[in-house]
């Protein structure tokens, strides 16, 4: 028996667009010599799709668009994922349609829904009976939503196939590899899981859908962040590439999440049909990266960069950001900040008073950010760009920014990225020649709000903030167990402290992309009113 | 068998304080004879902790506090809501703790864990085995956290117990009366609901503990929006209440809805140890009627009103707003906005160049918000104030309000009240006196961004927007089906239209006081991407 993984790029509730995919992919796949081809998990409506899982036009044009896909299903057959609606009882599974001879032949439901990271499927899903087996062409095949499967139902097939939506995030395929190959083992079967490829707002898929055999484990998988499609054959329990393989090594962990992030610029950029960004560049390091993935993500003539400098910018910082412009070739604007400045000083002096004016505090580094903001936001709104927002995880877990200053944007690049992870990326950015000025990568981290200031007046130098912020929020470890693998105290209940003073600025910031395992505002959901550390 | 109702306002994560209520409503409940004393779920740790309920160190703090409750029951018994972890096996339950003799006698758990709007269970809890019984003196009682009992457990019990967590929305209290007689009259036996007072971030809790009798219905209750204790008698199975009953006519709809926004906004604040708000004031009524109930909640005296008039703002505007803050005895300031305004024109001259400079489009009202925004902030940060958001659910839906403008704010007061209801509750405030400016509640509702302009301009007017955004949001209604009702058919697509595109706007406003089966980011739960109407 022949079949073809087909690993798409799905949109949201675009119907028109995902079931002529689907059916060209059926189409191609015949032409091909499949017997059977295989889709991933949702891929008729797109996922996650939240609250329209509510509406019933939704759920109608769900079930239009299934029975075309089983029309074309003629001389194929197909296996697609989809919300399912039980005619009798209205109910709304999570399923996996095994479409034959025109038509939709069995439905096989996910059984444990799924509500980790931005996943919802308790509110809109009910759990269904699980796996189920499907015969094709005499070989006997298990289709299953679930990460768990019950060994009776297992026995004797040829191979297990699982459709899936595993969103990325750098710790999670050597995870569903490692899983994969288990129950595979277990079971002595062959095992093939069709993953979605694109991102959906702050979700990237990374595709990677994969095929392992139960005797040497890894077997061959299709490309990551990209379309693919792909035939194999199956005899007996035994698995064949009728393609050449991929090779397993080709990406190094930075480059995967750079691949991921300019895929979640792109994706966000061509799904809500927008074309244009707007950075504003400070010549520091976080918005010479953002700059450098939009430049990838969009192309270079579809970005712009603002430089806002301030009276307390340094002279090199203006100079990097040009360089960087010049570099990838994008267009560049210098509107200095001081006469807006100046301006809400005089707007508020009267309110301040003489005492209140004299003392300069935050409030007047927050207005310098605020300026830049309204700046942005105004070119954004006469020219029809959208603001990438560039601050990193790092930042947003200290409160290290500006809310409506420099928190402000569409979309946040970087709001997963620590910071040790930015140096990372700007060092892979340069790795053939060098685009992002050395310099803005070399020198100390500053906001440039004030004379000589240092992020590390503020903060603990990030060498030390990262590895504790990934173990307090990725590891989800206590101030102890972190003190016990040797971190110190004093740095780390600092840490904590300043940490669980943030939660009403993320509940305002822009949606970040996601490719962490617990992304602020997805994974992590604080509450607003608690007594904290 | 003597039995008290122990309705209390908790801070999530503040064990020390609601151990200390625990423990004097059980010292006092003895003191007056009582044998049983009842608390609201989730108690002793205060609901919802969301992600704290990952944590070791929390759920330690749990433990320590349940042990020093159940050791405060020497001669009387408790029930009381908290999490409970089970020590073998490490899962997390929803549990109803009887204490007695000093101990934990009984853990009942939650079967069916809820994820309806805020509330998110299943993502923390595991589901529990349910209701069981206890004895208490020779009565048979029924403890449960769950909805739906099975039948054949509530057999032969004289009284029914149950733990709550129901958050205030303006439908939800007569669905859970209607839903407790149904209960009671088919097992023949009376229930007794304790449900938890206070707000917690944007989730009010309106108390309103319940009794209801089997035969004759609704019973007795405690207070709306109050911390509250009540004594009740139960001689197998007929109930009697030791102190006087309460009229159960006190509040209309719209008094409710008063009293749950002073509520939310006093808890905001006290809980968080906020103790002054900032509100910019338009002379319209929205602004006018935030103030209002930030007085109510906080004192005129913690209340600050800045008017930022614009070359646009109408004379009446700017008296209007006097008006307000001398009724209500709150102080104010005036800052015109023109010198900030004007200096961004200024600095974006040579951006916009010539052509895109004469065009006066919406970037120059964005502008002015922005302005405005700017100066509250600055405020804010160097007075110590906190921004009460003024915008409203009808302008949310439709997107029509600045992002970093007039949407700032830590939280928003009216961001799921629809703007009729706004209407509603102003001239409730003025009920017995003119408070609010008559003037403020009659004009035309107008931005005042640019000259002559008014909200219909862009919008439906609001007596026909309110009831369709009703029906889509709160009732889930299809465009087809609402025009069925009678509604005209390009009103409606248009309102969904404008509703699809306001998905990113939503994303950074700031959390709101939910009052509304489906307020924004809570109850609805849009794709950042999708294909929308």
């Amino acid at each position: 028996m022949n079949f073809a993984i087909s690993q798409l790029n799905f949109k949201i509730a675009d119907f028109a667009v995902n079931t002529r995919k689907i059916i060209e992919a059926i189409q191609s796949a015949h032409a091909q010599g499949a017997d059977l081809v295989l889709f991933s998990e949702l891929a008729v409506s797109g996922a996650p799709a939240l609250d329209l899982l509510k509406s019933s036009v939704f759920l109608n044009q769900v079930d239009e668009a299934v029975q075309e896909i089983a029309r074309s299903c003629k001389n194929i057959d197909c296996i697609v994922g989809a919300p399912y609606r039980d005619s009798s009882s209205g109910q709304v599974y999570n399923g996996a349609l095994f479409c034959s001879q025109g038509k939709v032949e069995r439905v096989i439901s996910k059984r444990e829904l799924n509500d980790q990271g931005l996943i919802h499927e308790t509110p809109y899903f009910v759990s269904g009976s699980g796996a189920d087996q499907i015969e094709v062409k005499g070989s006997r095949v298990l289709i299953t939503l679930d990460d768990v499967l019950e060994n009776e139902i297992a026995d004797s097939v040829d191979l297990i196939i699982s459709l899936r939506n595993s969103p990325f995030s750098y710790t999670e395929y050597d995870q569903r590899m490692e899983r994969i190959k288990a129950v595979s083992q277990q079971l002595a079967t062959g095992m093939v899981e069709v993953n979605q490829v694109g991102a959906q707002g702050q979700l990237i898929f990374d595709g990677r859908s994969v095929v392992v055999n139960s005797t040497e484990g890894y077997f061959d998988k299709l490309k990551a962040f990209q379309e693919d499609f792909k035939l194999f054959r199956l005899e007996g329990k035994s698995l064949q590439s009728l393609q050449p393989k991929i090779d397993t090594e080709k990406y190094t962990e930075t480059a995967l999440l750079y691949e991921a992030l300019v895929l979640g610029i792109r994706d966000y950029f061509d799904k809500n049909g927008l074309k244009k960004a707007l950075i504003g560049l400070s010549g520091g390091i976080d918005s010479s990266l953002v700059a450098a993935l939009a430049c990838e993500a969009l192309g270079a003539e579809n970005v712009k960069g603002i430089l806002m400098p301030s009276m307390y910018s340094t002279g090199h910082s203006v100079k990097d950001a040009e360089d960087l412009a010049n570099n990838f070739g994008f267009e560049y604007e210098i509107v200095p900040i001081k006469g807006g400045y100046d301006a809400f000083i005089e707007m508020l002096n009267p309110v301040f008073g003489t005492e209140d004016s004299a003392e300069v505090d935050l409030t007047e580094q927050n207005i310098q950010a605020r300026v830049r903001a309204v700046v942005l936001m105004a070119i954004s709104n006469k020219q029809g760009y959208v603001v990438l927002n560039t601050s990193n995880k790092s930042e947003a877990a200290m409160g290290y920014g500006t809310l409506y200053g420099d928190l402000v944007g569409a979309i946040s690049v970087l709001g997963d990225v620590y910071k040790t992870q930015v140096f990372e990326l700007s060092r892979y950015v340069n790795r053939n020649q060098q685009l992002i000025p050395e310099h803005a990568i070399n020198k100390a981290p500053s906001a440039e709000l004030k004379p000589g200031q240092k992020d590390s007046d503020s903060l603990p130098v990030y060498e030390i903030l990262d590895p504790i912020l990934y173990l307090l929020i990725e590891k989800n470890l206590s101030t102890s167990q972190i003190v016990e693998l040797g971190h110190d105290k004093n740095e780390v209940e600092r840490i904590v402290r300043m940490m669980s003073r943030v939660g009403f600025k993320l509940f305002q910031t822009p949606p970040a992309l996601r490719v962490s395992p617990r992304a602020f505002g997805s994974g992590l959901n604080l509450p607003l009113v608690a007594k904290l550390a």
